[in-house]
């Protein structure tokens, strides 16, 4: 027993020193060499490039179609090309509506004229540049001159319509005013003109990012009175880019839809307003006080409505077309030029946007810069380094789409990952996106130091976590440093790559110590960004080292680090969720029928308050798993087997590698429908989709789990069809590359 | 196999109906002639008296000391004297401050003065009597002139300055500022005195029961923007009563402390502000933003602190003694006549004081009326009842506490229980009480209608359980009806009776649907009650049916209704939670001097936000128990076989049957321990006490649960082992009740 024991020790500590060198997916000698690189690629990055950077791109609003926009494009294309990349400026032309005339007023006795209007502020040298400012608007909102009624809905989500349904106040006829939060702000105006309202007002409450949440700007980082957050409400859960070219590019002479045939701009006017001009609204609402849970930050009683004194709102727009210039740097891989390893953030801001997009794009061009001078020192990538900079993201990822909708199928022969970022601040690392992808990032994260503490950022967002968790989840959490990433719904330049293509990507950023309330607003500033999101541009440098490391691995490793065992055992979990949300749906309707048959509610109602009552639902039926759960099995299995086989890859010949990768890094793109998901055929992906009533959030197992959560009892049912058959497509493609290691 | 079911269904069915007729502690024939009784007396109640009353009652303000105090006092000793009963008023002469001149000011560049003042509402008729009201004032709080910076301390209890450590700021020398709620008013400046400041003022945040809450005054029934909560702020928990005579009857020419002897007045300057007046000083803070559950509802970033500029709080009061008239009404029972059933309300008002507490006083006066014309018809109860409206409760339990103590002896041999009210309004029952009475009060619940709904209050109790409860709740309680009773802590008349003697106890009331920010201010009025509270007074009647039937059931049985194997089990049920209680301090201990040497805190801690970070704590040592847990299995075999036993009672000859009720509510005073609890040998009740640092909320096993949370293991130890001593002597009396039965 004694030997054995010392055999042990002596494995241990044999892993342990051979750990401190090894890297997934390379041979322990270019490892070796791939940690020297990464450690000279770290002394290479600049804070104070990335401030000089963000000083000349935040310098005058930079929202696609303006001057500063395209000069901040051609900065950038003069700065690519000095470090070495061949670069292109891809132009596209695009529908994107600007403000003609905006106009909102409460009528009535005690009438007021909304100010719309963000004041310029001394302590923020750019919030004076009116005459270049965007003014405070949604893009693709309708047309409209609509007077009625207003009635508060909360967030604006489908959950909030209940709850008006059970207070017996309907928006048919109405114009609503939701609270921005909750959901993506264009979920609002269609759901509400779903149910029949006329016109749509998005306000900031302070309690979310005003006043409540801490000191306003210029005081503090949060939203002032006036603050207004502009943006897109497009209906991108159907598609996003330009409206007008659904799937393929919008180069000049593109064939475009009529405005008319255009189903995913706004049914309905919707404008988004500060919390200053939202009071005398709220305070003209009658009806019912608003449940505890709608309340927000303005010393008012909530009611819901609908007000007595009607509200006017007048909105016109420019509908033109405007021309993007996306950045696209290439540096090609020395030994296998037709594996893409790309980057992006984009270079669109409402108005002079600094955080977001600007303080990922520095570091970005930070990367690429260092990137550039190792290549000029002679350490080249093997694999071809692909640097974007995307215009057009803020309305509707356009940009980024149209130029991957003209390449697609280049795109899915070629690329290895797309590694996403849409701005930084202070604080811990996030990361969401494909799982096969997550022992890689763990990896990369604990290589990375924290700027502030000294330890890794793997490590500080294990501290983190552990400091603020509940003590349940705690004892759970003691000691397990590994980082589950997230699933990627929607909200940045992703999407196209991710769910349109199959592509593995990720979006990666630092938060939690840059809180601020700027965000879509004048106030999203050079100056409100050093002072209040990472000043020294600290997390700027580990953004950079975190996605350039990455990038540096995935174009130098000898065999791709895609896991596939933690791809399929997180779509077992999904798997689970969503079985047993189904079960708990059909538990719930049961104990609702019970109670509401047994007079529950009626005899707890207070009988002064009028509140509808809930009736009998329809029971939630079974439905058939079997052959998804013979999927997941199979898949499983096959996974683990590759798993364990993966070593064998390094003893393949270079042309035999190469297929290798290749099936690796394009296994995704079976996950992919060709039909896409229930109407809306440009999501393809059927794990990952942004939800189609939640907007950003993510919803897994799309088809099947909507389906569920809409009792579309059939739908979900032909959707666990097609998802077995996605998942043994994919199946087949990983015993393909099983079968290269024979 | 067929004919045995056949007898069991007989059985069950038998049972069934003869349940209907039964009544716990009846004999078959005295409870079909108590349900006779109780038809009656329903009928005579009268929800047009009880309006009457009430307007007379709350026609000026009533406070302890006032003409018109006196002037309820003798109108109620006629009424009572009218209905039958020998009626007393009983005089005690105690110290009870009022203002004789408040200041309170923020100094500096943009001074405030403090408006201290209630405005006239046209819509309240009472509103206007200024030369009658008692001003906006803390009784009990120290005369003083203090001029400090101020400190925003959240609700003022200690795991506030708990945080306020870590975010570095010290109240040493401040004045400091907490929001009403989350503990009794008079722990606020408790607390704040025991960490050095100097000063304290008492604001009600708009959050808990003003505009955000709902409509305010006159509009709705919340507090408006200058409504000012009074309140006592007298160390109760240490003693209540006339703090000039602890332990006895403040009659007149009675021995008296000196006031600089006496320990329970505070020992800072407090007094209570409106919401409108907080804001000038809450903008005045400087310092760090509070955490996100110390934000209330006023429109501004809420900061800890310190000021720059200085608060002045100035308040002289006049330290008078003054007469206090309780009224105490007796009927003698015509077979028991020195077994006393006792019920209370108070009379006394913070002004109008409609809601508190007259809306309770006149549903006691409906029962006692209808007693009293039952009695003259002949219907007479076999005890003795006694019905009490106490003067000075508001104060200090003024009334209640000098006439128990005066009456100590005789209580404590005669009284089979005390049933309290204290205020009312439309809703649910909610009872607290001793746990021997459980199982009497859901037999009560379950026979008396619900005015709104037909039901009984027993079931409208469960339907808004269940319409409210979570899923898991939900699941757990569905078709139980049984009602668990909460436990006393304190804020009314049944601490000296409970606390202090042993008396069973219990306090009644409805609420749930008559909320409000009206609560000690000019504002609870008849004109607010009758449109927010009871419109028609349906729950007044209610009440009266609750309590009149709860007193007429204990007047009548023939065995005396306690289930003392109810009370040994919701002891265990305590002793469990605080074992429990004990472990996860040790394990919580354990984890978190874990996390602090593995520098967690400290790597997850934003190193622009100066916080103090945690250090390692002692551990948290075992306890030895067995004693207590060798009691509480003897005390339960010994409860559960009375009970088994308790329908041998019936065959009792009179005379036995007097000594064994007698023992039966005498013994809950067996819990008592002469010495009462650490550092408050008031409170001997050894299961039941206020919280020494909660004030209204309630510690079970008081001893040993706060000795734990206090880390006072030596403390803790001792009371266990008291608690054990108790247990057993009440076992012996409950043996000796059994012993009878042989």
């Amino acid at each position: 027993m004694r030997s054995i024991l010392l055999h042990i020790l002596i494995a241990i500590s044999c892993t342990s020193a051979f750990a401190q060198q090894k890297i997934t997916g390379f041979t322990a000698e270019h490892a070796a060499k791939q940690l020297e690189t990464e450690k000279k690629f770290d002394q290479l990055l600049s804070a104070e490039d990335q401030d000089k950077w963000m000083q000349f791109l935040t310098s005058k609003p930079h929202h696609a179609g303006s001057a500063q926009g395209k000069a901040n494009a051609e900065y950038m294309v003069s700065l690519f090309r000095q470090w070495g990349y061949e670069t292109e400026l891809a132009e596209y032309h695009v529908l994107f509506p600007t403000p003609k005339s905006r106009n909102l007023e409460l009528l009535g006795k005690q009438p007021y004229k909304a100010k719309l209007d963000e004041p310029v502020l001394k302590e923020d040298r750019t919030s004076g540049q009116r005459d270049q400012q965007l003014p405070t608007y949604n893009a693709y909102s309708a047309d409209g001159d609509v007077t009625a009624e207003l009635v508060f809905v909360n967030r604006g989500i489908p959950a909030d319509y209940e709850e008006l349904e059970k207070m017996g106040v309907s928006v048919r006829g109405k114009i609503v005013i939701a609270k921005y939060g909750g959901s993506w702000r264009g979920i609002k105006p269609k759901v509400a003109a779903e149910h029949g309202a006329i016109g749509c007002i998005i306000y900031s409450d302070p309690k979310d990012d005003g006043y409540a949440a801490g000191d306003v700007y210029p005081d503090g980082p949060f939203r002032p009175a006036q603050g207004v957050q502009r943006g897109s409400v497009m209906d991108m859960p159907v598609y996003p880019g330009d409206p007008g070219t659904p799937g393929y590019g919008s180069v000049k002479g593109a064939k475009r839809l009529e405005r008319s045939e255009i189903t995913t701009i706004m049914k309905i006017p919707v404008l988004p307003i500060s919390y200053e001009d939202a009071l005398p609204l709220l305070k003209a609402l009658k009806g019912p006080v608003v449940p505890d849970s709608w309340k927000g930050g303005l010393p008012i009683t909530y009611h819901v409505g609908p007000s007595i004194e009607k509200v006017r709102l007048q909105l016109q727009f420019n509908w033109d077309i405007v021309p993007l210039y996306n950045v696209i740097a290439k540096m090609k891989g020395t030994e296998f030029p037709d594996q893409w390893v790309i980057r992006g953030n984009h270079h669109d801001g409402w108005n002079n946007g600094a955080a977001d997009p600007i303080s990922g794009m520095v570091a970005e061009m930070d990367e690429a810069r260092a990137i550039g001078v190792l290549a000029s020192q002679g350490i080249k990538p093997r694999r071809t380094i692909v640097f974007c900079a995307w215009d057009g993201e803020e309305p509707a990822l356009l940009g980024s789409t149209e130029w991957v909708e003209d390449h697609a199928a280049e795109l899915q022969q070629k690329t290895v990952a797309y590694l996403n970022s849409d701005g930084n601040s202070r604080g811990y690392l996030g990361i969401g996106g494909s799982h096969a992808l997550e022992g890689f990032f763990n990896e990369v994260a604990g290589a990375v130091t924290d700027p502030q503490t000294g330890v890794s950022i793997l490590e500080r967002r294990y501290a983190r976590g552990m400091a603020t968790a509940e003590r349940n989840a705690r004892a759970k959490m003691m000691g397990n440093r590994y980082m589950k990433i997230g699933a990627l719904g929607a909200g940045s330049d992703y999407s196209p790559f991710f769910q349109h293509l199959g592509i593995p990507s990720a979006n990666i950023g630092f938060g939690g110590e840059g809180d601020g309330g700027e965000y879509h607003s004048i106030y999203d500033s050079y100056d409100h960004f050093t002072r209040f999101k990472d000043p020294g541009f600290r997390y700027g440098v580990a953004l950079a080292q975190t996605a350039g490391r990455s990038m540096l691995r995935l174009a130098n490793a000898d065999v791709l680090p895609f896991d596939y065992n933690i791809l399929t055992g997180t779509v077992q979990e999904y798997f689970n969720d969503v079985k047993g949300m189904l079960d708990q749906m059909r538990l719930d309707a049961e104990m609702e029928n019970k109670l509401i048959r047994d007079g529950v509610y009626k005899l707890a109602a207070d009988p002064r308050k009028k509140m509808a009552m809930p009736v009998e639902q329809a029971s939630v039926p079974f439905l058939e798993f079997s052959q998804l759960e013979n999927a997941l099995s199979k898949v499983s299995k096959t996974t683990i087997l590759l798993k364990s086989r993966i070593r064998d890859a390094e003893k393949l010949s270079a042309d035999e590698l190469t297929k290798f990768n290749t099936i690796l890094f394009q296994a995704e793109q079976k996950l992919l429908s060709e039909k896409g998901l229930p109407r809306r055929p440009w999501y393809r992906h059927q794990i990952y989709a942004p939800g189609f009533y939640t907007g950003y959030g993510v919803k897994t197992l799309p088809g099947v789990r909507e389906g569920i959560e809409e009792h579309n009892w059939k739908e979900s049912q032909e959707r666990i069809s097609v998802l077995a058959e996605v998942l043994m497509a994919f199946d087949a493609t990983i015993l393909q590359a099983l079968s290269l290691l024979k």
